[in-house]
């Protein structure tokens, strides 16, 4: 009897109803239709999964971020901190954007969000599984496998790309079990609309940051323009708003606790269909290694910036970028202790492969896949302190820019779909625009530091991990040398320069090859040694897709045996979670509403940064003037406010949906006891943070006041 | 209209039943018989009042700290931290009770605690004020005002206490405006029973220290011991247990939210009175400094620990002590600027000064009451920074026993009714049993670090604060002279040795003004400095008692004009607090329940000090194994709850009672955000922290067991 009760609850936790876990494709809405209107759905879910449809038609990606159309003239709402490097890109010393926000008076007054700015409208989702695989046998492996999806995908993505003005993606599914071809709009002329003072976009600062309760106004708007053909187009002055088919409705009411929730969004990634092993080697290694080298790196960027507030704010962006991540992977650690979550992914894993145990030779190919699995990982493991160096020194300020130029000169030599990807044909203008904005992201002192502190740690490597041709360049490992060969090429190299980057963008391969800028020959050196590192990555990632989709095949048959919910890891492809309003207890005796209000901001201001509000803000808060915005429960502003949804990066900026498909907020944070839902989900501690629509509005009629917003948006003044 | 409601609103708040608010004398209970009531109280208010009678015949002090009687065979139950001194008084680094805990499974088992334990057991109390008044003038002022109260006061406690076994205390209200006699039996054999493992006991450490959520097992048992005549003695090996005339019931179901509970103990000193310049020199000045002081104490302290657990235990009890100060001193400070209380307390000054300007002459003598209790802050404030250096110099270690022995003998020579306190004949054993208990607390490099340190800011004064004895003593003022005279003083002396302390304490003042040691001829060459600032503060205390209850008079008399609270500032003697289980909100958001469980033990558990659990319990909790002991609303032991009480320090150990006398915990801490409640009450903030009696039940039968004792107190195993 006690055995019947425990299995039901079991079911009950892991089961659709229960709790917000899910991260869903847009495909599956009908088969959950049943726990989306236990939660509270009032749409029809057809019309939901209607990706052209109101409301996904208005959810757009913007690159790393999600965002909203909220105007028929495509006004964007997003997060601040989605808005963040279009914001510091506009701002210098003199005209601190970041700090006084910025507001829009008229369409002439917005301004670029840079040249790599995107917004992407999706139109099209095809499962592309047979096509991918067309030529892939079952023995096909390494890298000739890897190469044949690759190139697969690319036919792909070419076909699709053929009549111009789309970005298509493949994304696969279930480590390759399924592939899918999603096909966007690309706006390629994005502008800064609004943003709050920093004091707001970014209150609490890296303090708050992942944190409950929070008082955050993590919204900014942009807008989409086209050309005047109503195509996209490159940034112009004679460009027009983007006229969408779909925007959402403000919903100014807001929720209150416990109502119906939704998102969709574009979630980057997650592991929890990953290997314990893999799992286990994150915990043990790879988290603590980051977060020690990332502790490492921001300590010379604050020493460089604590008396250049021009450095200060070249760094801003790469800065909170690295903060995030840093206490991100710390919150990770603090939550996989705080539920043992090593025994648990053991024990899930075990609980597979003994299932598989009883199901005799059909279990075969699952336990070879993942005994196959397990050898991969531990090649894997074996370089992955270099490659971690290596992959955080390639990717930065200079050495970046010149191994990009390089390498393209090398792809360009090639027919277009033979190329690698980031350097098709498809790619130019985004490499262009990487190269150009360095120049507002990059300071020659402070990148020299950057590198040699990396290469300083890669000369500890073993000789096995060593590169041959990086140990040449260096000449040597002491940290003497390794300062002056730096100065060497710092001093000998005119890629600091944005013009002769863009020209060198130019040069075929022979002209880099003979060049004597020190970076370039750098990069020179350097490529054979990072083309080998590919190869092997390839390898690898070709002998994974050949044997991960038996062993998930497997885990995805078990979690149905067991009333599991199935949904893919999160792989940047348009999702939809959805959940109610609700607070949580994150340790004993304290509970956590899920609302925080204006009072809240008193209560934390310090006058100090990241806890120094706007004095009219705080005039206002003193006041009581609410202006209408207030719920009567709270007797106050909301502010921010949690559900129990399933998202992670990626989702940030989407907007928060009512039951209606109606915007009552954006997504921006998950809580801290969250992060660690990467890679196992727990449905009592995992909260997702919202902006609230009330704050936004009542922001922008109060504090930092946008009025041509507003009325586009179609809000009336509070009664 | 809206007005009438505001002052009703302010009438509920500052009233008598909408808040815990109130240290009221046992006199005063009649007159909140309502209050009580309305509460919840289920006893007669008269029964409640009768000292003698049942449960306040159960109460009694310990110095310092609260206690009660909860078996008819004088076992007393108290804190951990009260019995702190006593358990480390029978620690070695051997026989660690500290650590390990201690329970005595017989009687003959029982350990001293020490040759100044001691327990008051109250009978009376009496208004003294026309007695203490009698030879006062109006007009009389200054050192021989004061000398006139203390001769007076000396006079009713000699009286009290000739027929001997009584310790007799007349403690002043309001700056002097009443004076009562409180008589106690004074029980001077007081053994420890049982203390918890310091994992238990002291769990959380300071670094849970006044925070909530709490999960500490803050209890102890001592045992009163009297002569075989049933007369008060010192400790004998033939002494037998007291019988107490009343002791308390245990109610092991303990308490449910909401429910009443009522606390009888002894508040030490509360400044609710204060005038707002006295206030913010505190905030301002004193506060500060002295963290900044303790905090360069305590490092010291931990230098010399590190490698030493027998230093370590030696100065256990200091470190606790100021670490407990500091950390309060600095919650005081966070709350003050929460609340603004600076401005509060000036508003509310104002307010009763603006009243007191509508009344005419009549309130002439008020104002002018004020006006010089101004002038006397700011003379107090001049020397402040002196004072607080040589009060804490002349108090610790060597120098003070050196001083104590001189002092003595210099009063010895006048009659016992004229001598100072704390040197009269009545305190001879105490001072006995401090010189004695010093080889247990004192070590004398630790020693001289302490005084060197605070030498070294008293060299920094300004010169007109100097002491010319003091700086003729020390030869100079860098450091290395302070160093050397350090050196060599106590490398000359002997009383480090504790009979050679006892021997020179018998000595006669000439013998003692002759000695070579170095240490005695310091205290010599000092006294002539100590006893003109003694006599300096003697002045300053004549003049604020003859103009501070004027000035007092007018603030309850504005107080209840505007149905405000009015009970005296804790000042050491016997209070009764009420109120009722109730958690708070400390910040926008978050919420904290009244009560801990078991549960939140294991998430606290690091195995590190000071969250490092006994094994066995975390197994016991890990196996919900709670013997009955579960709240079941709770569904686990409750561990520390809140009420909304207003208690203050002194009230440590306080019995905790329900609504009908019976025991249900003990009063341990207060909260966080309460510490500043000394000076301003914050009845949405303050709240007691108490164990409770079922997580002492629980460690009692199945961690730490005492069977012996809960068999004792009458306690039946739980179904």
């Amino acid at each position: 009897m006690r055995k019947t009760v425990l299995a039901l609850a079991l079911l009950g936790a892991g089961g659709l109803a229960a709790a917000g876990e899910g991260m869903w494709v847009p495909q599956q809405l009908p088969e959950i239709a049943g726990p989306l209107k236990a939660r509270g759905l009032q749409l029809d879910v057809n019309q939901l999964a209607d990706l052209t449809g109101d409301p996904l038609g208005a959810i757009v990606s913007i690159g790393g971020c999600t965002a909203g159309f909220v105007s028929p003239d495509g006004l964007v709402a997003t997060n601040h901190h989605c808005a963040y490097g279009a914001i510091q890109l506009n701002s210098t010393a003199e005209r601190d954007l970041l700090k006084d926000g910025f507001y829009a008076a008229s369409l002439g007054e917005e301004l670029s969000a840079g040249p790599n700015a995107r917004v992407f409208v999706i139109d099209q989702i095809r499962d592309v599984t047979d096509q991918v695989m067309a030529k892939v046998t079952p023995r096909l492996g390494g890298a000739d496998r890897a190469r044949a999806i690759e190139a697969a995908q690319k036919a792909l993505v070419a076909e699709c790309e053929a009549d111009g003005g789309v970005r298509c993606t493949v994304y696969s599914f279930f480590g390759g079990m399924q592939y899918r071809l999603f096909r966007q709009l690309e706006i390629r002329d994005v502008r800064l609309v609004y943003a709050p003072p920093g004091a707001i976009g970014k209150y609490g600062g890296d303090v708050d940051n992942w944190m409950w309760p929070r008082h955050t106004g993590d919204f900014a708007f942009y807008r989409a323009y086209v050309g005047p053909d109503g195509k996209p187009a490159a940034y112009a002055e004679d460009n027009v708003p983007y006229r969408p088919k779909r925007h959402l409705r403000i919903a100014a009411e807001g929720l209150q606790a416990g109502d119906f929730a939704m998102v969709a969004g574009y979630p980057g990634v997650t592991f929890r269909y990953a290997l314990a092993a893999e799992f286990e080697h994150n915990v043990e290694w790879a988290y603590p290694y980051r977060i020690a080298m990332l502790g490492d790196l921001l300590a010379i960027v604050a020493a460089a910036g604590e008396r250049d507030r021009d450095v200060q704010i070249k760094y801003a962006s790469l800065n909170a970028s690295w903060n995030n991540v840093m206490k991100n992977l710390t919150g990770q650690l603090e939550g996989f202790a705080r539920m043992d979550a090593g025994a648990l992914k053991r024990a899930r894993e075990q609980a597979v492969l003994d299932w598989l145990k009883t199901r005799g030779r059909a279990a075969r190919p699952a336990l070879d896949a993942h005994a196959a699995l397990q050898r991969i990982h531990a090649e894997r493991r074996a370089s992955a302190e270099r490659d971690l160096l290596l992959n955080t020194f390639a990717n930065l300020g200079l050495f970046d820019a010149a191994k990009r130029i390089h390498r393209n000169a090398i792809e360009r030599e090639k027919p277009d779909a033979e190329r690698a990807s980031g350097y098709q044909q498809r790619d130019q203008a985004t490499l262009e625009g990487h190269l150009r904005q360095l120049e507002r992201r990059f300071d020659p002192a402070v990148d020299r530091a950057l590198l040699g502190y990396l290469l300083k740690r890669y000369v500890l490597l073993p000789a096995d991990q060593r590169l041959p041709e990086l140990d040449a360049w260096l000449g040597g490992s002491d940290a003497a040398t390794i300062d002056a060969r730096l100065a060497t090429a710092y001093a000998g190299t005119e890629l600091g320069d944005t013009g002769k980057r863009l020209e060198w963008l130019k040069a075929d391969r022979a002209a880099i090859e003979a060049s004597d800028d020190a970076f370039l020959q750098f990069a020179v050196q350097l490529t054979p040694a990072l083309l080998r590192l590919e190869e092997e990555g390839r390898r690898l990632a070709g002998e994974d897709q050949r044997h991960r989709p038996a062993f998930l095949q497997a885990v995805i048959d078990y979690n149905r045996s067991i009333g599991q919910a199935v949904y893919p890891d999160a792989n940047g492809s348009l999702r939809i979670t959805f959940g109610n309003v609700m607070g949580y207890s994150p340790r004993d005796a304290v509970n956590y509403a899920p609302f925080t209000t204006l009072q809240g901001i008193l209560e934390k201001d310090t006058g100090v940064d990241p806890f120094d509000s706007p004095a009219n803000q705080l005039d206002l808060i003193r006041a009581g003037a609410f202006g209408g915005r207030a719920s009567a429960a709270l007797g106050s502003v909301p502010v921010n406010f949690l559900t129990d949804m399933d998202v992670t990066g990626g989702n940030s900026g989407s907007p928060t949906l009512n039951a209606r498909g109606e915007l009552v907020g954006l997504v921006f944070d998950m809580n801290w006891e969250s992060v660690s839902s990467n890679w196992v989900f727990n449905p009592e501690l995992t909260r997702t943070i919202h902006v609230d629509i009330r704050y936004m509005l009542w922001v922008m009629e109060q504090v930092f006041p946008g009025p041509r917003l507003l009325q586009e948006m179609g809000v009336r003044a509070a009664e």
